[in-house]
């Protein structure tokens, strides 16, 4: 069983990623790569979540802007915000934070953003585009898992390939990009979900699984064919009492078991989500390149 | 077995669509639904799916216009003509009839193309709404599809579906709308193409067989489940010296021996192809209708 490092090739990316910003954008008198997010509220996993992609985008010499407004900002004046920055040059490419609050059409907001700064491949246009293999922004997650598939080597041309979950923005784009034809793609692809029935009997099938059910443990050993590549979407808060801070990540697969049968898996913490972030930043670096040719 | 009848549901539903026309255009001083359609080059296969779609707009009282062009026409009058389209509040759909002479970018075509007036509903933003389970215009085959699959009162949650080809007009929006949560999806779906390997053994599991391949007789009895709903998208002309015409129509499954061994057939002719026709014109219904709302 080989580890799919999701940290190693993250930090790889990032590396990539700072020399292409000296080289194209420095080195050439331009100002680095310009992102944005918009923080609605004061959701505590929100804010998190923004101060991680605030701190992924400083490691890579990125300028990082930070839109904070509370909970009770009115849909027209959020608009507006997506407005500002749509039309603001000097922004490569923002995101506006999920969940929003009840009274905003969350819908409504996405589909506002200029499709060339939606960096989180959220608008029907750039999900649209995906499907039919045209460039566009591919979802932070997704794309991730196709670039660790990448960076491993990983065939996926005529493998059959498990998708458990069908979430908008992981388990039925992974599902596409499988499937479409393209260099990681061309894979039987079969999605799961809530409502299939005898799942072990399909995953058993699997050449390569990709496990995105939101389900702590869902995945056990006997579910998974051998030397399988398994990836692990999933991350859990578990109680441990042998942490400092009384718990553990984990995700929807048994990694203990399940590692010991496959041939590749992605750990949690460790594997999916480094590469999440780091393929926002390359949306990024995609949405400010497009800004200069 | 049960005869999946396109021409029977097909008729019903231009009869449903007249009475819409008559109550809820005509008697409200409103004028018919008016849909276009742009032809380029001289292709008799084009010539003819353009003068069926004609015939089927005047059947349900719908004014159809066909604005022709030669082969030469630039790729800059094209567009120009899209725009045309797209401002004239007389016309509520229009489609850019493909395929286009090489010399022109389909895509840029298609692009162009209101999306609130794009009735084939190939705009990619159209593509992503059907994939976020948003209201869109969905490609006619895949939304006859699913009427068929409606008014046979087919179960699909939690069954298997296996579907054979994924073009971006047929298998891979299928694939999509059998899998989204919706009424006609929750479905356990499979996407099967030129790569996939050992197809049979996938089919043979299949509780819904959609064929969407276009290789004559490709799925043979032995492929199919016994009781399987079996829905052949293939159309071919196979030379015959048994009719008139010297060929006869045939599709991608072996009608003769796999009906003997499934639940629910579509004939070919009869099944799909009839099905494709009503859906483009229940798409410029809702296009006129999205006018009058």
């Amino acid at each position: 069983m080989k580890l799919l490092d999701g940290k190693l090739i993250a930090d790889q990316i990032k590396n990539e990623i700072v020399t292409e910003v000296v080289n194209n954008f420095h080195n050439k008198g331009l100002s680095a790569p310009h992102v944005a997010a918009v923080l609605v509220g004061d959701d505590p996993a929100s804010q998190s979540y923004v101060t991680g992609k605030e701190k992924a985008c400083r490691e890579v010499g990125f300028i990082s802007s930070v839109y904070k407004y509370p909970a009770n900002i009115s849909e027209e004046k959020l608009l507006d915000v997506v407005d500002f920055l749509n039309a603001d040059p000097d922004i490569h490419g923002f995101i506006v934070q999920l969940p929003l609050p009840g009274h905003i059409d969350a819908q409504k907001i996405i589909e506002r953003i200029d499709p060339l700064k939606d960096i989180d491949g959220f608008h029907p246009v750039n999900i649209g585009k995906m499907v039919l293999g045209l460039p566009c922004f591919i979802p932070a997650t997704p794309s991730g898992i196709i670039t660790l598939i990448d960076r491993y080597d990983i065939e996926t041309e005529g493998k059959n390939c498990v998708v458990l979950g069908r979430s908008h923005i992981v388990g039925t784009p992974i599902s596409v990009l499988l499937s479409r034809k393209s260099k990681h793609g061309n894979a039987t692809v079969t999605l799961c979900h809530s409502f299939s029935r005898d799942i072990p009997s399909i995953t058993k099938e699997a050449d390569i699984l990709i496990v995105a059910m939101g389900r702590h443990g869902f995945v056990t050993a006997g579910m998974v064919k051998k030397d399988a590549v398994v990836i692990d979407v999933g991350i859990h808060r578990i109680p441990s009492s042998e942490t400092k801070s009384g718990f553990r990540l984990k995700g929807d697969v048994d990694f203990d078991n399940v590692s010991r049968k496959c041939s590749y898996i992605t750990p949690v913490p460790g594997g999916v989500g480094p590469m999440t972030i780091v393929s926002l930043l390359q949306n990024a670096l995609m949405a400010a390149k497009n800004k200069i040719i």
